[in-house]
């Protein structure tokens, strides 16, 4: 019997949109149970976030020292197990360290540290105490990605022999073209952001997209990056040549500021007996490709992909994931309704839309029955 | 400060899709609480289901009428406040009846009833308990959708003079061309099913999406049914003219034999100053057409959207909501590990993955600084 | 040895589109010759024109009665042999009428005549002569629609159950919302225009299409027209139900007011095995669909394509037939220059841009050599 | 009065795709005339073929020095205006050179000579004699690449920040993957083929895209190609940094080994105001995109465009330039019955689908105009 794993988590309170897709998707397979937390450095706030979130607030703490100190105090079955890691950037490696060292798994946002060189101490903490690790890079966990590795470990597209990858974002524009605004901002100020912009932030998950994907492993790398204006020279765009194995090469392409584009990472493999292109802001088409076939479109839940992709789909064809979203808007304009809060309408679907389509279900039966006429609805 | 509505839950047990469908949707916005529920007409395996979903079972009933009796019992403080209707059809109107009068909140999964006089009775039981109820015509609660009901309420299209939906899909194919299989299925059964197969079960989605989007109601309709084989004469096809207000026309097309398609609920409205396009499969992108502009693509999170589009986005412009999904299988794969099961490779992204990505953002740095030189991971 | 063909044209001087898309289509393959024309009812036009295009004049005729006696008193082997009828619509009659009855092989614009009567008539005429007829029903050109036909005949969908066709435009609303357009342009005058505008100008092409792929014959319809204002009641919407052999039904959708809409005809047609989807504004992807294998993309010009489908295609796969036209465009520019007419920057690549061509080239090449870096180009 | 211009055509012969192109390209706008050629090195088969096309025969050359002499001859009203250089690559610059040194203006098919002395060495002979010379990166002719160039021009994407240019095509996956092939095609055997495979076939269409879209100049590169077998180390695939202006970066990417690509031509061009988005395959969809606005797609043929855009369009919106080409199916078809040749049944719609349309129409009015009743067709 599965009981719910108890899950700590560092940051995410408030409207932090990291905190809501971990919540929701430590949710969605009734596997996890939030028992403790701190949301924010702010003690109030963080209690004050749990209670609006309906968490009991016994186990919030007052800063991430404590929660390890009194969680190593509760008896291992009701100690939480798993910490999922959201804070800034730089709290990530002491966090990750001294959980991992004191035996609790932990759930990491990217990019896990912020120099190679603290990469390395984790990977040896985590070694000795055998721990579970994650890194979110989220696109994986998409049915189609997943599919696509499937694929080329059996041999789908044969040897694979280029790889091109994109991850295109318009977003720092809005920052970047402003005098004032790049000078302030502490993500385009190394000191505080780290050594890279675009390639730590989206740069690497199009690496990790080929690894993952082909299951090669990237050799050595020849990097152009691009800045706009001589007083910020964080890199907000860039251009890596990557070489796997001989023969193996490939292009990945990573942009804070291709004007337009939103969440634009986008993955072509080509190997000598098929291609393979997948895009994340279509996550359910993967397009299969030959020299001499028609070209064929995979989509998700169909009985023909591989058992790691379907374990990922919950829904039936043609149903995008979200619906899932789409159904919990209709349960928060119920809420509200519930709540006696203000709520417009079109917010959820009413009694009478429900009389209108038995009206309607009915009538139709009538024409169709009657050779075809005119019904009127009521 | 908001406290967790209390939910209940009736059917929607074991692997039943609706059943996660509910369970995911009343948790994404942290509104809902699950406290009570009948999962299933075995009391023995709805316990069971509430285990392994680690729900507490002291408030599993054992039916149906035990559950409204046991409920009444309880302070209203911790009584159940509404509660969502996932069992066969037949079951809806005498679930959604005894709940509306004994002052329960109604989700109803659709059709709310078998028939339009049941239908017209819950109406009038639902008004004099003035309690909320809400049938799941899950599809306006996409961002879009309601972006699309803003718009023309907003004089955007212009007076709306022809309506075109579509809902295809071709899963019934599968049965209706097997003899065997067609004459013994409940669902082409009109005894067990009711009066219609495709128009209650889909062609009622479109009907509802029509009079949602423009504001406008259908007054009458002519229909055309179809059935494949004279020994079972269930309609698993349809095409249904309908006519709202003076000059607006429109088409409603239905079909379960639609070869190929998945879940192809499409939308088409045309005003005298514009036109708007929406598919169910690619819900993030609602076509503006215009016939001397250029064509525009409007997508979800975006500050033009309209407030009631925006208030059912939680995500930033690029991401599909199916991205939450793509965590939670992430999160899966870790509790897998957590809880010593089998999982394959692939099921979460590693430690190992989060060395190499500081090993990439190094590296590429390094790559650039040196005048864009190749440089070799470890 | 292939002679080109003595082509007629009647109609389509000036900038008509229709002449020059015919003009354009009999040059493609090389197959015609322009011997003789009316391309205007006034004579000095039609004189000035055939200058303008550089045709001899000695057969330009000053209407359409003296092209035919003149051409008759022609020895057979220099007289004109089929006759291009690109006239108003009810000059397609009388014309056709008198070339079928002289021997005359008859290419003609649609719709063939204003009534069935007519055409029965036209179709008597044909008979008695042995003559070659054609009627523009363009689309069937096209290699995917000629694929759509080869596929569904050898079953490739199995037993056709459903079609499901739509031809919507929108360039009527400019015309049908002014009152004073919509009372003088002569196409919404049934006098002038016939019984129809909508069905009669684009329904009967969706008609078509499915008759063409199908190769079914559609035995029975049902239609619905609408006109948006009293003050003018010619259809410029319509939907159709249709059935053809037992359960096999469909509809037919034609609007002149389906706002942004350009020129969307698409068809869908599903068997018990598959089903096939395509659309006129890419027409170069056919669908071909089924419920349980992934969707494939058939492509013109590849070899799993039918010999009639390839017959139509004189391009490798990926370069869409506008490609033409690309060309042409080129040339257009370069007879601009060399006839000393002004023209843009832009209308043809220049010796310049070759030269920075080859300087790229070799640059690449040398950077490359010299261990990929960076070279000036000069 | 415009005499059509006077042309010749050197190669391109028989089933030449290129030899199509080119004819077509230079008929459609009724602007040329070929006089004279040399299809074909041997002189037999290049007189059948100018039979075969109905060509007179009188100018069809026996080789290329021998048109030129004799066409000097010709007085200057009379002779050739302008040659279209279809012949193998390396005979390009010879017969450039001399036609150019001799008045004639050319236009001459890509790579312009082998080298880039040899290149600046036509540029100067262009120069001397003031000829016109067009060398045919075809794809600037699109409208919606024509339609780029002036938005840029005209400040819709503000500064110019970023471009990125793919051309990938999968087709000599059958070659390089073949022992026995790779090494006796001469396209890869750098002796005949010259110093670069895939950048100098299709990587500097990609090169001169971003010139002419942009109106940039690339100032420096940096080249990193790859080949797939050490016995053959022509590039079949490379990437290319590029610089132009100060703090201007982009990528060009080229691949003959992208499995399953056709001829993936694409471009997007980012700005500090917009983007833009262009695919060859699709070229009648240009994505005009903003980090704040909806994406707008701007198709040909409509007023917003520029006129250097719209001097490209012939047809109304809506239609693909691919009309042409079914339109011209249908004339061969008919060409074929008027010859008395075999077609199979479809190549061209014939009376009887005309008279069925009558029918058609009548009926749908028929049934309209009685209450939306059933009709029979005959």
């Amino acid at each position: 019997m599965a009981k719910k794993i108890r899950l700590g988590i560092l940051g995410g309170g408030g409207d932090s949109l990291i905190g809501i897709l971990h919540r929701v998707a430590s949710q969605i397979n009734d596997n996890y149970e939030i028992v403790g937390a701190v949301f924010n450095p702010n003690y109030e706030e963080s209690i004050a976030f749990a209670k609006e979130i309906d968490i009991p607030t016994n186990r919030i703490y007052k800063d991430f020292d404590t929660l390890v100190e009194e969680e190593l105090k509760l008896p291992k079955e009701e100690r939480i197990q798993v910490c999922s890691i959201l804070t800034p950037n730089f709290l990530h490696f002491p966090m990750a360290k001294k959980l991992l060292d004191n035996g609790f798994h932990v759930i990491c946002e990217k990019p896990m540290t912020t120099t190679y060189e603290e990469a390395k101490i984790l990977q040896a903490a985590q070694e000795k105490t055998n721990t579970i690790f994650a890194i979110t890079h989220t696109y994986t966990g998409y049915p189609m990605v997943r599919q696509m590795r499937e694929m080329i470990k059996a041999g789908a597209i044969g040897k694979v022999h280029k790889v091109d990858v994109r991850y295109y974002q318009g977003w720092i524009n809005s920052i970047i073209h402003d005098k004032e605004k790049r000078s302030t901002v502490w993500r385009l100020d190394p000191k505080k952001a780290g050594i890279s912009s675009c390639m730590a932030d989206i740069g690497v998950h199009a690496f990790n997209m080929v690894e993952f994907t082909t299951g090669l492993r990237i050799k050595s790398i020849l990097a152009d990056f691009n800045y706009l204006y001589d007083d910020n020279q964080m890199d907000v765009d860039g251009t890596v040549l990557i070489r796997m194995d001989s023969h193996v090469k490939g292009v990945v392409r990573a942009s804070q500021v291709a004007t337009g584009e939103e969440n634009g990472l986008a993955i072509a493999i080509y190997g000598d007996k098929g291609g393979l292109r997948w895009e994340q802001e279509n996550p359910n088409y993967l397009q299969v490709q030959s020299d001499t076939e028609p070209l064929q479109i995979f989509k998700p839940g169909h009985a023909y992909n591989s058992e790691l992709s379907l374990d990922g789909t919950k829904l039936p064809p043609g149903h995008p994931e979200g619906i899932f979203d789409a159904m919990a808007n209709i349960y928060k304009g119920v809420a509200r309704a519930i709540r006696g809060q203000e709520y417009n309408d079109g917010e959820f679907p009413t009694m009478l839309d429900a009389v209108r389509g038995m009206d309607f279900i009915e009538s139709t039966v009538e024409s169709n029955k009657k050779g075809n006429v005119w019904v009127e609805l009521d």
